[in-house]
């Protein structure tokens, strides 16, 4: 059965899922559910995902929620296709893991909330507040200083090869190289070089082209 | 080879791991890591830990860090020991990731951050911020009303039994319990009951007894 995403192509979130199904070179169907307008708080929208957030992903008959469940959903189920995101060796797999969690405990709440900041709040016409991201920018050095170590010993975060723990970083890093965060990335070789190397890949190339529709 | 386990008996992610581990019915060495006297800051611990915190566990030649991939490796590891906390069903390991991430991306933010003010904040001396505590008991109980709405439906989070999805929210359960937040808990019967049920595993209670000594 095919494929259906739920999604929003500016949301981190439904890029995270859309760069997950281009590496594995799957087919499916995108559903715009317009967060400008509200369409995530539907009563329809809110039987496939409770907590009223895009993406959600329909496959046959699983509803999933949460962007890095799903994505593993993806890695795990069509491991032969496209990709291999994930890795069948079990100690290899739990350093995959060990860094696909540093990535949600770790960077995205720092990294989030500086793109907030920087990014939206502007756009919304608000002030950013600079203590916070003073405060964010520190938090956020320390934890690519660690990244800049494990980046000189290892190509990718997850081993030697592109993973999930990897892929789950794109939306973010993609938004703040936009931003004067830019130069903590650049400032780090390692970090600078695989930022690159990631950004650089064809299935987030497709991805960023959804935005400029 | 033997499990030795790194750790802090107050720290709500060292016994998170705990817990996995007294389910799964191992045996391991507890190395404390005294977080009062700064044991965390060693350079000994770096080399265990970039971002020097616990838990940290050590499997033979495999060091791991992040409480969450390390409840991971445990169960599927040791999948055939004590009580299964996953599945080999995909579609419901597909459903089980979903709540845990459900847990690690919007319960413990609202609820860890609960717990630093009206708990950790009055130990040290420190003001609870009135204002933030409001804000978090919304957002936490916008979380649970969801969990109120799963659990009417599922006896646990992840699905029939318990699982990892479960567990992990077990230490700051425990804490936010000894609080103002546990009408939170207690004005919903199904999150209630799942409470009492998953706070009163034996495997739970001997994590507790730890902090008794």
């Amino acid at each position: 059965m095919a494929i259906k995403v739920h999604g929003y192509p500016f949301s981190g979130a439904t890029q995270r899922v859309l760069a997950t199904l281009a590496e594995k070179e799957l087919e499916y169907e995108f559903v715009n559910i317009d967060l400008r307008t509200g369409q995530q708080k539907t009563e329809a929208f809110l039987k496939l995902n409770p907590f009223r957030q895009v993406p959600v992903l329909e496959d046959g008959d699983l509803t999933l929620f949460e962007s890095r469940a799903i994505t593993q959903y993806l890695a795990h189920t069509y491991a032969d296709k496209g990709t291999p995101l994930i890795t069948s060796d079990p100690k290899k797999m739990a350093i995959l893991s060990v860094w696909t969690e540093v990535e949600g405990q770790r960077f995205d709440p720092q990294a989030s909330k500086l793109g907030y900041e920087i990014v939206i709040k502007p756009m919304l016409g608000q002030t950013t507040d600079e203590a916070i991201v003073a405060q964010l920018e520190g938090k956020l050095a320390e934890v690519l200083d660690v990244y800049e170590a494990r980046l000189a010993q290892s190509k990718y975060l997850g081993g030697d090869s592109f993973t999930l723990a990897d892929l789950h970083h794109l939306p973010v890093i993609n938004y703040l190289m936009g931003s004067k965060i830019k130069s903590l990335f650049d400032e780090r070789p390692h970090v600078s070089a695989w930022c690159a190397d990631i950004l650089g890949r064809p299935s987030w190339k497709k991805v960023v082209a959804l935005m400029k529709h």
